[in-house]
């Protein structure tokens, strides 16, 4: 194993018994649903990084448990819900919680699982833990912004790549800068090391969406788990799209208008890739992995939990992740 | 005006501002349908226990509206996932969210405005409001599994009238119930009197929702707004259908299920009130306001605003509301 699988298995070892047994107080109706989801596995990243950050700051991850949960609720509701939205019937390749159960039960076991996040925080309401819920209710309001933006943007002709950067810095980076936050909150640390860790992980957010979005059109089907270039035919706007666009003016804007007309998903990559953009998202994602170690190096940390995190930035931004 | 219809609108004066400046922060693609759907009116009746219950405590209304804000938006974002859920396409005679903005918009709207109730409670963490969102994170798990089990019943044959009254005090009750307390802890009341008002709103939430039950198989749908017999022809479980079956035996239930089969709303109807079932939901719904009448006046008070409550107990649960 590496650094990076290695520390997720550690804390999922570490998370996941606690994860169960909140969703363990559901009532049946709820909980049969939600267990379904969460059996689909999941790497479990987020929870990771809030349960290393506590570490990285008092040497005891366990410190960053709840701040694990918390964030795994959020994440897990948030993919719920946008199955729904996004008419996925499946997600790693199994039935999505709406194909299975319908799309009520979906509904109100993502808001169920919301709503849980909050009580697993303020059921023992120290400072440390108010202030956990305080920075969770306020990344989640920037996740569900970014999700409302790309949703606005699929109804756009087009989007520049600063609106869509932004948009995925919201969708992705506010929980990822959330859960890198949350353990130094949990653990006590000071304002200067809570900020370089949200710092921390909202650039690896932004890296990670950066590979994510090339992965969305040039990727392998059998490892993203998705058709090829299903990204341009459901008229995303991820940032190689945009940037293209902003590249290639009009006549790429007409270009890319008529191969999607005629549902010619290789001519609109090819067009796309000649623009030079999918070079620059391979960089503007290594430069976002570079600020995120920048910004972990910048405050003193745990070192051993310092490496597990820089491990696991690599891994969730690699291309063959 | 009557003394509950003025205790709402002067209610609505100090509370409606801060809801709409609430709804305010969210961007433009969230705050749109948000804005459709507060515009709708409703009479707040949540917004207005809350400020009640803290005037009831401190003589001073204000202390209550951060907790009114927050219930007014837990009510309200549960409505239009309902919406979705019962696919409804109108609320108050005109287009609900998810039929004016889509299912995604709507769903991504009322996870913004549970959100929201957290962040207006959390943002300013006296030991007050942090209480004061722990009981509105406990009161909406109840709500939610009340709706959960609400969705099961319509996949049920036939319910125990016992399980349907659980499941009305989870979907209603519970954040009434939370209403009525939330005022009374952001003012500083003391546990005894924080419960007796918990209590109050719970039972006025059985109260309502008794008479709803018997408003929806035998309201004027001028009044109720919604078609004659609907609860029936949706195979919703409500209370009257309840005790109906449990006094009627499986001779009724092979009456109404032949009589359902046809549509015939009539006839179903006529079965149902022979066997005494509406007489029985009415005494339950005088018991359980003389229940919450009698909470509030366990407690001391301040008169004016317990009187202002107890005006609004009969305001809910009368007929012809």
């Amino acid at each position: 194993m590496s650094r990076a699988t290695e520390a997720l298995a550690r804390a999922s070892a570490l998370v996941g018994p606690e994860l169960d047994k909140a969703v363990g107080r559901l009532g049946a109706e709820l909980r049969q649903p939600a267990e379904h989801h969460l059996a689909g596995g999941g790497k479990g990243v987020r929870g990771a990084l809030a349960v290393l950050g506590a570490g990285a700051c008092s040497g005891n991850e366990a410190d960053g448990v709840p701040g694990a949960v918390a964030v795994e609720l959020v994440h897990n509701y948030s993919l719920i819900h946008d199955d729904i939205i996004d008419n996925d019937e499946e997600r790693r390749h199994r039935p999505t919680v709406w194909s299975a159960f319908g799309v009520g039960r979906a509904i109100v076991v993502g808001d169920a699982l919301a709503n849980l996040a909050n009580q697993i925080l303020l059921e023992d309401p120290t400072p440390r833990r108010v202030r956990a819920a305080q920075l969770l209710a306020e990344s989640t309001a920037l996740m569900i912004a970014g999700q409302a933006d790309d949703m606005a943007f699929e109804r756009l002709g087009s989007v520049s790549a600063e609106a869509c950067l932004k948009m995925e810095e919201g969708k992705t980076g506010a929980l990822l800068s959330c859960a890198s936050a949350i353990g130094a909150v949990l653990a006590g640390g000071d304002d200067a090391t809570i900020k370089a860790l949200a710092t921390f992980g909202l650039r690896v957010g932004v890296a990670f969406q950066a590979v994510d979005d090339v992965l969305g059109i040039w990727g392998e089907p059998e490892l993203t788990g998705k058709p090829v270039g299903s990204d341009l035919l459901t008229h995303k706007k991820s940032l190689p799209v945009a940037i293209a666009r902003a590249r290639g003016g009009e006549e790429l804007d007409r270009v890319l208008d008529a191969v999607a007309a005629e549902g010619d998903v290789e001519a609109a990559t090819r067009h796309i890739e000649a623009t030079g953009a999918r070079d620059e998202v391979m960089a503007i994602a290594e430069r976002a992995l570079a600020e995120a170690l920048e910004a972990l190096g910048s405050v003193p940390l745990v070192d051993r939990y310092r490496d597990d995190m820089a491990a696991l930035a690599h891994f969730v931004t690699a291309r063959d992740r």
